[in-house]
């Protein structure tokens, strides 16, 4: 058992994590903290922690954070950075939710999220949280910045191709779908229910944060110059994250006759060995349900009409393998237990 | 570990029962039928089992059922009573999911369910498996009859106040509201997206099938005339459903000083050994949502204006408290595990 | 063509009420105020009114009001009381479809709305401005009261058998259901898509102001004691309200034969020459898809089991008979034009 | 007035289309036939029509529809190519909401829809019902092709750049998503409520049907070799279609100072006299409730990150611009009507 704190725990991101470690056999969750709702019981916030969890909010406190062996992060972009450079001094394990270490330029930090960076001393240490790529590095990390949902679904879809060199990567497309779970738990007009529910639509075309957390991550997977547009919509539902993904493939790989056979292969084998991402049979249509509430990503991969074009389907869960779940999963591995301790993986349908 | 057959896996009901039992620790799930489906892996039928579920659907075949332990059926109303004669017969132990063994007179099945019952001499010995009221013979039977979502929903609610003989039994209204997902997964215009979303109205004012299931259950909570008003409404939601209970407080018990304190107090000491109901503070307002995927009840109760009225809220999932979960809840108390074995008790928000 | 002013047109209700008169063939639209949008053009805050607005949102200027022939007042409870007594001091028509002029007793404005009221010196001239019950009064009123979405569907379908002297006034009971759109369009957690989709709930139970609006309304309507409880709750849509009426038959009309007939006949007779009230046929359930987005309530009315309860199921768009379609059906009546003017009767469905 | 008939009624696109022809001035709406549902009141069947309502469905006949000025058919694939020939040998004009008339080509048709064209005699003089494409040819057609709902809104995206010669047409991308009203209004487990709500997904990225629907429209566009990738998904909500759709800018046009600017000036001059085509200001994002209940499409045009690849945003009602709006549409220019005649343009938020 492990003592473990959350700062922040009260957005949608902060619930799911406390489900997630309530319920997890390593994990004695011991401090949660909020400045704005200090001193309330945590299941008085949110009833569906009734009879599981008899904390309060507390203020943050840094002497007590530093008893802990792990500290989580589920607060707004901007703050781990103030906190943490007193948790990694003090030996602490820290997982930030949020942007602040996702990084390596702390230029690209400063351009996105629009103020300084706090500790920029400690971004060559920070591990980028996607074990599918740096489980290594996140086994022996002190500083986890968790990805975000959308870097999550589309590294994961671009991935293999990327690696086999198969696809051209200057032409990349990213059209993706979010839950509306991904604005956040706070009051705002743009996520309320009335103005999400029977509508869809783009936003951010011209610039979404995440852009660059992407683009960084995919020129970790490949030499090639990378150009991508992404598009990210809001679809009324409150979870769920569906990447379709568009890629044109090389020239030199168009003669094979059994191309089609081969770009499945490349899935399969790339994710043989994961326990969290499902890589489905030739065909197939994922859909963001069969994930709900579980640490999963599943894809398939197309190539309508024969073409030169790949399409790529993959979908998360916003708040688990695009959030929460993934947290736990980093957890694990820094703590070397079992990869899915403490994370289910069977989605409830309907 | 014992043997569990599934027979009928292709509903809302089925796909919840196949997602308990399969995480469930003693349960050795070894056979789902489907006549329709047959051949069909389970995973391919329902990808949110894919990596959790190894079986096919299989025709249903007695022979095979009669080795198992225990035999689930989740199949429609009717198809019950025409199996479990011979595995009550082989000493197998049946829970139905359905309706066919929740009347004690089988003149009310056939006037409700418009078929004669197929086998009227297993009535006496089916227990209706409701815990809160009848813990102590689920324990030693060999067939339970597993309550419909509104029966239990309105029991749980009445229950303290009519054992209490607090309230006038011959003026009870239940206002219900469903989920779709009670409606089954099956070809139907009625359950469309585009009929039911966006949309919300009341069903079978008339006389639904739940009716006489609730009111027998409240004859044996009192020794009163039950006079039930029943109406159910569909709400455009997948799961969930709240019962709003109306009823009169009796005339002897509105000199008391402390009258919503005292039924507060009844709620409370009737609850507080039972670990799937939480009795909310008083002045509460239960969400359906913070019961999704869990097998609880939650219940609040109001005096509202301190009128002689009382207004009891009480919401559970209508696929786990309403069915699933209750069905497990079931087979623990049958095989004298811990009643929450394998029943996990916190919500996913939102 | 009058000129018309909308001060506060930014909320769903404003949206709506601007929806209804830039179509209105006897309006022109002069003036929309808004003091936190001034300045923006109307149709890029609201772009389903692209092409079909001109204005921008105006600062609220009495001068400009005192030249308009009707002011609508969409803001929150409490403004229209303070600039109403110089605008009815002008000669100009007012209708507000907030709560400030809808009590008679000014005390129980201050009681439930928790401020002293600005103007109750205005209170006797104001027309409750429900036309099914005071159209002769509204013709001539100069200042017209609004109903609220609740009273609008709980008075209409008590009416008729109040009238009738058929009920027990002394044990209503109201179990309402309402679209998440009445809440309004304000940054709020808990109108989130995310706090409200798939969920349902109860609120108010303890006391909601539409509570006493209602027991106004039913006093007007019967000499009888009332005694009303009354239970609104949220339902997972925009749009849309359900009213579900509880009422005791009086004794004296049960002996009747034909009773179930004469229930229905008193809802027909009644409502025969009403535009906006639609009776439907026995059996019936309404739906709310069927009155989105029109000015229009549909009932119907049953007596389950024969017994001496009987239920009333009553429908609107709480937008549009509920506020903004009553208050353009109001002031139809008092610029004397034909009711329907302006306001169409068939939904869109799906 | 003209003498309208609607052969099957029954579906969202019939109901939508009863709507709408049940409020335009010049129409005598005489004749709705269905055989499934023949002799039940059109009013019962969709209780928003009740008030508006006479008819009753009847059983299509031969002699009775030949006696009307125009006939919509609004059946499924390949029931209108058995009536038109007889009714356009009588003289009547017809409105095919299906795709029995779309492709020039009866090839297409049979590989794709799966049975031998029943009149490809016809073929020649169907137009292709695009208003903004065709208007001319639609003027004197006495058989038009509605459109598909993709189609729409995937051509109208496309139209402007491609007629200047601005895009590559051999890499074009529509990645697309419909309201579930799009499945049809028929029995079918895909559609329900709780296989829709809560989920997003892809589906027949092998090949739709539109797929060569809308790659015939962009041949008649440009003289370029087409090669388009089309994926349609599902979202949860009744209504609605967004287009994304993606263009490589071809490099003679990359050099111009303003291209951003010019892009947008050809959306604008392109669509400057279309009623029902609504180009937003550079930026934006329209959203599909914008245009919920209404003939119109609204697109934004985005070069994000100032690249070589052109964002294009089209939304439209699927049932109205995709469907039962652009058939009235159709039948205004047919009979020399105000082309907006009977067509609101104000959804109703939210």
């Amino acid at each position: 058992m492990i003592k473990v704190a959350v700062v922040g725990g009260t957005g949608y991101t902060g619930v799911e994590l406390l489900r997630l470690l309530l319920q997890h056999p390593e994990v004695d969750l011991s401090l949660i903290t909020s400045r704005s709702e200090q001193g309330i019981a945590v299941a008085d916030y949110f009833p569906n922690l009734r009879g599981a969890c008899e904390l309060s909010f507390s203020e943050p406190n840094l002497e007590q954070l530093q008893q802990c062996d792990l500290v989580y992060f589920a607060t707004p972009n901007g703050v781990a950075m103030k906190s943490a450079p007193a948790l990694i001094k003090a030996g602490v394990k820290v997982i930030d939710l949020a942007a602040d270490f996702r990084f390596k330029d702390q230029k690209k930090w400063q351009q996105w999220y629009v103020e300084p960076h706090a500790c920029p001393e400690l971004l060559p240490q920070a591990v980028y949280g996607l074990p599918e790529i740096n489980r290594e590095a996140i086994k022996s990390a002190q500083l986890v910045a968790n990805p975000g949902c959308y870097p999550t679904s589309v590294l994961l879809g671009f991935l293999p191709l990327l690696q086999h060199d198969f696809i051209e990567a200057d032409s990349l497309i990213a059209d993706c779908k979010s839950g509306v779970s991904g604005a956040g738990r706070k009051a705002s007009i743009n996520a309320l229910m009335c103005e999400t529910n029977e509508n869809f639509q783009a936003y951010g075309v011209a610039g979404h944060r995440h852009l660059p957390e992407i683009k960084q991550g995919l020129r970790g997977l490949t030499d090639q110059n990378i150009e991508l547009t992404f598009v990210p919509h809001l679809t009324p539902m409150n979870r769920g994250m569906h990447a379709t993904l568009y890629a044109k493939i090389k020239q030199s790989k168009l003669k094979s006759a059994t191309l089609s056979d081969d770009i499945q292969a490349i899935f399969e084998q790339r994710y043989q060995d994961e326990t969290f991402i499902d890589v489905l049979p030739a065909g197939s249509h994922p859909e963001t349900r069969s994930v709900s509430g579980v640490n999963m990503c599943r894809i398939a991969v197309h190539r309508p009409q024969d073409s030169d074009t790949v399409v790529i389907l993959s979908v998360i869960d916003n708040l688990l393998k695009g959030a929460a779940g993934q947290a736990v999963q980093n957890m694990n591995i820094m703590f070397g237990w079992k990869e899915q301790l403490g994370l289910g993986t069977i989605a409830a349908i309907p």
